[in-house]
Order: C-alpha cells, then structure tokens, then sequence
C-alpha cells in the first residue's frame, strides 16, 4: 500500500494548486517540486476557478489571510469539490483571532475538505467552533501524550463524522482519523518545529500525496506524513553530523524529500492502525 | 563582449526594480545582491514611478498576479519606458488562465519591453494570443529539440518583429532572438527545474545584466542566461559531491552567481549565434 | 546584563507579532524561532489588534507597504502601545519614495516606537522628514565613519528625544542612542549586506529581546544587535572555510542564531557605552 501511494506521485505527477500564505509559500513550492509534484499559486477571484481546474488537488492555507483571498479560497475550493479533486485546509492559527476562527468555520460550510490538517489547539478550536490559540504553534497544554491519546482520538471521530473529512492532527504523535479508522504515527523530529512552515509543506505534501491517490485519501495523508516524518529524522541526524542549526536543518528537510523513495518509506515509517468500535 | 557585459554590473551596480510574485520574490532579491545588482521590491500604484525612476531596469513578473498590481505593473512600466529604462516581462503562467493571458496581452500593449523571457509554452500562448499551458512549466509537447528548432526560430522571430522586444525562450536549450541574429546557449541542467523560481531569478537576472548594459540587451539577456546555466551546471556537480537534494542546490545556484566572474563565464559559455534570413 | 537579557528569551519564548514585507518575511519568521522565540505573521484590519494582543512585542516594517497594511500597521500599533508591547519600526527603503516617507511620519505620530531601527540614510531621513535614498541601502555619502560619528551620535540623540524612541543605525558601525545613552557596536561583517533580509531579521530579533525584557529596551536592542553581528562574523568563517557563496552564507548566520548562547555573546561582544551631555 505505502508502495503503490509512494510510487504514484512520481508516475503522476499531480499538479498541486496552493491558496496559501506569503510566509512558507516558497517552501511549499520547492516540497511540491521535491517530492515529485508540480506548485501553482494563485489567488485571485478572477482566475482560481480556471487554476484549480488544471490541477490534481487543491490546498486552502489561512496562514495570513485577508478579504480578497477568503473569497478566493470558498470559489476554488467549490471548484475543487465539484470537480471531486482532493482539498486540504490547513486552518494556521485557528483559535487566534475571531476572524481566523470565522474564516475556518466559513470555509468548512462552503467547502468540503477531503483532508483538515493541524496543530490539537487548531483542530481542538475546529472542534469547539471556538478556542484560544496563541499564535501558530500549539498550546502546551493541549499536547497528545500516550495518556489522553483515546480521548483525543474519540474527538477527531467525531470531528472526522460530522465533517466527512479526513482529520490530521501533527505534533510529537500524528493521528489520522477517518470513520472506523485511525492511524497513530510516531515519525517526526522536536527540531521541526524550530522551522517555520514544517505543518505548511506537510499541508502541500498530503495535497500531493492525495492528488495522486484520490480514492485514497486516509492512506495517502498517512504516507505524506511518514514521509515528512521521516525527513524531518535524517535530517536532524545530518544536521548533527554536519554542526549545522535550525536553517540547515530545513534544507537538510527538503534535501531528504527530494531522495526519498518509497522502500525507504517503508523501512522506516512507524504507522500503528487502529479500528474504532 | 561577455567580459564587458559581464563586469559592467561590478562597475554599475545596477538597482532593479521588480513588481512580481510572493512565491520566489525572496530568491529573486538574493540572486541579485549575489550578481553584484542591488534588489528593491515595490508594487503600490502611489510609488512604482518613483520607485522605477531610481532604478536601473524593471522585471514585470506575473507569478500570482491580483488587480492590485496589474495597475502598478502599467504605470511602472510606461515610467520605466518614457525614461528608456529595460523592461524585462516575465509571464509565468501565461495561458493556464484566461486572467494571465489577458493580462500579459494588456501589458504589452501598454508597455514595450526591451525582452520578453519564458518557457515554450508561455512564449507561444503569447505569440497565438491564446493558449492552455500546464501550470507553470512547459508542456512536453511544446519541448524545443534539434529537430523543430527551426520553426521555433521562425516563431520567435516573428514575435520579436512584432513587438520589437528581444524573445528569450529558456529550458533544456534556451534562444534568444532579436531581428537578424538568434543565440542558442546549451548551458543550463535538468535539476534546474527541481526548484521554484529558477525562471524568475534569471528573468532578474537577466534584468541585472540588462540594465548595466542598455545599449547592448540582446547579448546582455544572452551573458545573463549563460550565467545561470553556468550556475546550474556547477551547483548540480557540488550537489552531488556534497549528497545533497533539490535544496541544496538552490542555495548552491545562487553561491555559483555570487562567485562566477567574466573569465570563467568565457570558459564555460554554450553559444552558438545565427544569422537569420 | 547581557546574560540576563539574553536568557530571558529562552526563559519566556516571546511570541513577536510582524506586519511586514512578503521578502524577507520566511527569514524573519526562522530567526525568530532560532533564537528561541515564536512569530506571528498577521496583516489584516480585523485580526490585528487581537493578535498583537496575545504577543509580546510587534514589528512593523514597511519593505512591501500598501495601502490596505499602512491601515492594519497603525491599529496594530495603537493596541501594542494600549498594552505597552515593545514596537519595532523597521523604516524600508524611506526617502526612496514619497508614500514611504509620508507613511514613516505618519505610523510615528499614529504610534510610539521603542525602537527605531534603520541604515543611517533611513534615519536621517526621518530625522529631517525627507529624503533620496536610494533603494533599500544606505548611500554611501551617508556612511557612519570614526570621523563623522559625533555628528551622527548629536542628531540621533535629538531624534531620540524628540520620539522618546531607541535610534538603532546599523551598518559597518552600529550606534544605538537613548536619551543620556549611546552604545557603539562593532560586530558584524560587510557579507551582511550582500543577502536580502538581514536589517529585516535584526529589527525581528531586537523585537525578540525587547520583548522578554520590556524595561529594558536599549540594552535589549543592544545585545540583539551583538547577536545578530557575531553570528555574521560566524558565518563569515564558515562559509569561507565550506567554499560557499552569499546563500550559504545566509544559511551560516541564522544557523549560528539557533546555537548562540550568553556566554558566546559576552566573549565576542565588542560594544563601548557612551555617556552623552
């Protein structure tokens, strides 16, 4: 399964339409490029529609959003559903500002997402329909450990059901839950989060993945994250080995993306799946 | 001629303004500063004329275009003109929607440009007013090869006539065409398209080379394609001594620029120049 | 002092609000994180004030201004000085055109700044309330020298008093006044000016130390200066020592940012306190 998923990006080629923010848009381009995919950006009223109807899959990123790209986000992302391609909301900041938090909740009543990803306090304010997030980066207290992994779980099902998407939840754990299926990852690296834009690629890299694998989703989200997972451990170790910091290190993280195949994916990627009920 | 094209920018230290993308606008600034140019990014409608007036050539890109900076694109450019300034399009996308297309045909006819640089396809929707490329990477089928370099010549030729800007196609073999005489330059490396933004850093690039030399642009735009293929060549060899992936190698792309000089630009250059009719 | 303000940063992981250009941007938001702090980039009306409220300090940097983020920038600032956040301005490029000098007084009288932090043509032209600069570098007629650092140190300290702001001139020489105080700073390396971005992350980082420690500002500012100019002297080294070029470069200095530490700053730092009057 992680074969065929892996494999098919490179014999596709899916062509990835990102309405993202101005802060990681260049890395989610190059992870695009790197891992075998092609990145579009655009944003405007006037051509989104025509864009993300060129493409394979489809990623709405509120990271810094404002009026004229919310509009353009809801008119390609009902393209996107119309045309059945895969879309990613990856809802930065959730939790943050009402407008965030409204934005997110309007964008899922006009759009269906085939994948949410996030932070817990993003998804847990996705939950709530209402939260408190300081800032990008999830709070301390909300983190999934071994202890509150079934409550968590339990959560994101009901989230997953009431939404008909696929909920990803990244961190030191990832957890994917969609109806009866659930998969615990335990890839990953701290230093990610010393980077900024590590969630954003992931967003554009599961776009990626399910665009290549439409009748895939669950599946493909988890290969995409394993696979950032993955990178994200070689390349703390190159990061060692070379004395390098945090900027190293993203490279180092794009490097790995661009070499990785998928038995190396497989040799390495740490999934437990679970059945719920 | 490379030799005085090439040390002209040392000498100059040419300022360029670009009104372009949010996706590679960061890489564009440094391949600059990296060629000895200095970089100045503004695209508000109050000051673009007052912005280009004190630059030394202006780079039009379109990467994700809004209405916004459309107006700014004209108003800059009709400055930069009436102060025969070079003025470098860079149409990226052309033809993947009505919106591109339409406005790179708006803004040549608002605005002359001293060259015109894109892939094959942009290059062609531009010459037929119409078109359905991919994205923002050339389709297959359009792909310049020995055997339909002739008629792609003849194309470029008719374009340049018509629009009196010199025509620069770049990929896998790059031509430049300008009335009677034609470059064909086989620098360059495949890898070279494993990175966004490879395409707009040499349309700045070619900016920076054009605007120490305003009297010599189509062997200014060719000396700047050369560099970067040069660039490329070198950063792919350093890669792979270094194990590296497609990140590295951007950051090696732009080192090479920052360390290439006129002697080793001589000992390396693919040129070969036609005559035409 | 320097130890203390130094740690304080990890102690307290201050999350640093920026309303900025879409240039640098991704650099700012990783030298923010390498140093141990947190960004958040957010520019519209109706999210500002909410999110500058959950921060502890905000950059307002004018590299890429447009009439929709003067507006935010101002509401922003309101709020910051309402809770009595640290605020950064970051002048871009003021004197290069009249809507960016018209912008920089008006954001002075609409805020008060802890800080102001420019090249030496930025802020005289502030100081006189018009300019030419040219482009985003300072003119070399301007330049800070032993021999005109007197005359420099009088009309930032009248710029100081007449804002109650820290006036922070970086360049070869960096100077710092504030009422009776003036440091003198010389760390850092000519390479500095040779990538886009490094005045952008320096007044990102100042923001950093200013706010984990907002009673103390100047000093604050100070050692974010010291900081950011070892790490340049750093990366100097090891770019030299690796055969890299200006990108490599970029990478060495935010790398040495994520693995500085107190001890480091206080070896290398080569700061001289002046009493002024």
């Amino acid at each position: 399964m992680i074969k065929k998923i892996y494999d098919s990006i490179g014999l596709k080629s899916p062509l990835v339409h990102n309405i993202t923010n101005y802060v990681t848009v260049n890395d989610q381009a190059n992870i695009l490029l790197a891992c075998g995919a092609s990145p579009i950006m655009a944003d405007d009223m006037k051509e989104v529609e025509e864009i993300t109807s060129i493409c394979d899959a489809l990623i709405i990123n509120i990271g810094t959003l404002n009026e004229r790209t919310v509009s353009s986000m809801i008119k390609a992302g009902r393209k996107a559903n119309e045309l059945r391609h895969p879309v990613v909301l990856d809802p930065v900041g959730v939790g943050a500002s009402k407008l965030r938090t409204e934005t997110a909740i309007l964008l899922m009543k006009e759009v269906h997402f085939s994948v949410i990803r996030g932070n817990i306090s993003e998804i847990k304010t996705i939950y709530y329909g209402s939260g408190s997030t300081k800032g990008v980066d999830a709070n301390i207290s909300d983190r999934v450990t071994e202890d509150n992994m079934k409550d968590v779980i339990g959560l994101l099902k009901e989230l997953s059901d009431r939404t008909d998407s696929v909920i990803a939840v990244t961190g030191a754990i990832d957890i994917i839950v969609y109806k009866e299926k659930a998969y615990i990852i335990r890839n990953g690296h701290p230093m990610m989060s010393k980077v900024t834009g590590t969630g954003c690629m992931l967003s554009s890299l599961i776009g990626a993945f399910c665009g290549a694998n439409p009748q895939l989703i669950p599946e493909a989200a988890a290969v995409g994250i394993c696979t950032m997972g993955i990178c994200g451990e070689l390349a703390y170790e190159k990061m060692k080995e070379m004395d390098g910091g945090t900027s190293s290190y993203k490279m180092y993280l794009i490097d790995y993306v661009s070499k990785m195949n998928a038995d190396l994916v497989m040799a390495r990627a740490k999934v437990e799946q679970l059945l719920l009920r």
